[in-house]
């Protein structure tokens, strides 16, 4: 990329001070910024750094009075934070976009529909009956199951595994060496000890809009029609396990290395965080916060924050854990005034 | 598939009530079928959707006495669940059977026999000095380093990777991702604070009827001649660590996302919940249970039911952590015990 | 491999005792050796077994004097352990180092200059503007992205997936299935419910001497000119997360399962268990030892030791536990204490 620092400005809605014509090429954090590139400034403590940064430009609240004197350009904004990461997105979007058209070897099955300006990258594998959306990406080593389907400028990074007859929406992210439609852990005890594998016949369904990490697992449901469902704006974070059956509600966020058990049905607006784990068959309440390395057996309050394992509401597990930490004083305590007592006891019975 | 109603009951050793010679196409829940489709009653509370079911034939219990009109066909056998499960079965068979032959480019070594039926996908890579059995499924962007054997009817799917010297039996599953065979984790600290590797030079066995599914990880055992082991039987969900020279007895079940550390030998038969994490060089008595979560330092009681961590009898346990739950209620009673006996003991001592 | 005893202790600088020219071809546990095998004795609880092994030679300690008769060759060194080492890892170099070449098709793009003596396995990947040093080792399936680097002598196994920009230094080994440079999990959430993702622009650094395990995953930093850092020496076990921004110092060990989140500072030579959790932006003094599952919201102070979660002091913890084991009993005898003074006041009072 390569702009003026008017052009950005008009881009942002903001307000040249200094040069207008110097030319930007790549963005950078204020500290470390050398000629060419531009950075922000919001937070009050990294103040000192823009009497001193190399940037061309830097973009700055429209009420930013600086104390000293500054060499670099200004960009006057509402939010320079926010402006900030508009530019972040825009230079991604270049970055990320730019791959397209088909490497070779790369495998395409019978009766599939390929959109307009796709990438499918060497090694890539799609299925059978496969329909794939316009800006589709499917970077090298991706396996595209049959009768699934991807929609438009949905990213599917190196290696990513699609089961046959997964659906996948529009505007998604998917990262490597995630793998999505494994069969549900299902097995049925036989009387000799041994188990049989229960036909896991259903599939996932993931809706727009939705991020999921690196390494995580996402299983189909059960039965034949039935689907473990990601809703629209979930951001799943690295090597997470969704079991058969689950439902994540809308714009639910969970952090990594989080197991949900089968046929669990997860609220919207949830915040969950890493290592927590969530039993099976529950209705997660909307708006339900987990603190990380949690237990959830219940939860089925809006709004509330657990912590724990099992996990009750988090400000009454600080406080039990608060004491968790002085039990032996407190059982010394305890063992002290039995001894009290007893004497006590004993010289009033003695009397 | 399509089969009528009466062919269907003829496999299941169940007898017709109403048409037998409707043709049957797929399987559904009894309160979302349609019309060619069988569904299953089994559970009472499910009893109301037999009677407006668009389902074509249900499966029901030989004493089912309905209590309305119903208008679909049953087909009357001694246990509802387990005949419709047969019929997932039947029909799972027939749709991943389906896969055979050879797609292109696909790698192969020197020495290596490839068993009849066998289908290898694109991109699929078999080293060298291998031995596949027959009827077994490498899905595309499968890996089998030299040396390995896969046994009869096993299916590999997407991107799992074997090492070289690794050996499954017949039967198996392993699902997308799943890396077996890696290097055990040993480093020996030197002097000087870096760790020297120790080389891995064992192998990893996994015998016959074992599942294992997506991005699990089974390393390798230490030394030349010993192997990492996973017994008949033994059923292992997603992201499950198992490190060197672990043992898994035959027919124990372990959920998602636990862990098992080097040279523990876990017993047949157990059943263990996600996320929990097992010590390294334990002994784990046949028919222990492990809950959720829990961490395991010792297990050496059969049919043991554990929690927590370190773990202890999961009754106990869920005693304790009662108590836990109301410390801080526990921690001011004992303040004000200690103030009164002070006082009292004051008042006593006073006279 | 094939040498005489005689040849092998001229290596390990040690002294023959018994035939110096029979042939050794493997290495083997004393216990189960073979003829034409080489073990070691150090631990005392195994001298048992020189009595009676089939190997044809057992390196022992200089000082080592038997108390029965011996069949088998020995070899005198300082540190029977040390050296057997030495010969595991002699043997791994050989059968390690004999892939070499380009097996196709293979994936290579522009720009991208290729050392001497690289093992390019089938369908592996490698994108353009890439440096990939003597000796290297990429396995089949291997996906090198764009702009990345790579040292000599680093090993990728099948399937390692390094995002562009990725830089991986010198004798390095990464095992399969592990994800390197994957988008940070970061979301910025939005005034109508959803998030709005904040591009992930920076990479990750690996130094040299670093040894990963399998489906591992290492997210980049969120800056343009920002990395996440693994630094010389670190060895990191299976399934790990390591976030945005993170770094971890030299010679630190990570068990299997751990997470670490974003903009955490891990120090130097700590030694951390498995299925730990590391809160987000900490600072970790070197030397800390974590137990495993602990979670870690504070870990200051040079070499303590720490468990739990919120994990504090070891020994602490542990006495703590003890209590919570007896707490049910705890709170009976304060239910108890209660009654006694209720009633010995009452009395009191009553007087």
């Amino acid at each position: 990329m390569e702009f003026t620092i008017k052009q950005i400005a008009g881009m942002l809605g903001g307000e040249v001070r200094g040069d207008g014509n110097a030319k930007i090429n790549m963005l950078a954090k204020i500290q470390d910024a050398k000629p060419g590139q531009i950075a922000f400034l919001s937070n009050p403590k990294y103040e000192q750094f823009i009497y001193t940064t190399q940037a061309s430009a830097v973009i700055v609240k429209k009420d930013f009075i600086p104390r000293k004197e500054i060499s670099t350009s200004l960009i006057l904004v509402e939010d320079p934070y926010n402006s900030f990461t508009v530019l972040l997105e825009e230079y991604h979007k270049m970055v990320s976009f730019q791959k397209s058209g088909v490497e070779q070897p790369s495998f395409i099955g019978e009766n599939t529909f390929v959109g307009k300006s796709v990438y499918r990258g060497a090694f890539s594998y799609v299925g059978s009956n496969v329909k794939i959306g316009d800006n589709v990406k499917l970077y090298p080593h991706v396996f595209i199951g049959d009768n699934t389907t991807i929609g438009d400028n949905t990213i599917l990074h190196a290696n990513v595994k699609l089961y046959a007859g997964t659906q996948v929406g529009k505007n998604c992210v998917i990262h490597s060496g995630t793998v999505i439609g494994s069969d549900g852990f299902g097995f049925a005890p036989q009387e000799d000890g041994t188990y049989k594998t229960i036909p896991q016949l259903g599939n996932v369904i993931i809706e727009d809009n939705v991020a999921i990490g690196a390494n995580t697992v996402i299983d189909c449901a059960t039965m034949y029609g039935d689907s473990t469902i990601i809703r629209e704006g979930v951001k799943l974070d690295n090597l997470i396990q969704v079991a058969h059956n689950v439902e994540i509600g809308k714009n639910t966020v969970i952090a990594a290395q989080t197991g949900i058990s089968g046929s669990t049905k997860v609220g919207e607006s949830c915040v969950i965080g890493g290592q927590v784990g969530i039993a099976g068959h529950l209705v997660i309440a909307n708006k339900t916060g987990v603190g990380a390395q949690s237990g959830i057996s219940k939860a089925d309050i809006e709004g509330q924050h657990l912590f724990g394992s099992p996990a009750f509401e988090l400000k009454k597990w600080l406080r039990s854990y608060a004491v968790f930490r002085r039990l032996p004083d407190l059982s010394d305590r305890l063992s002290e005034l039995e001894k009290k007592v007893s004497k006590s006891i004993g010289v009033t019975s003695d009397k």
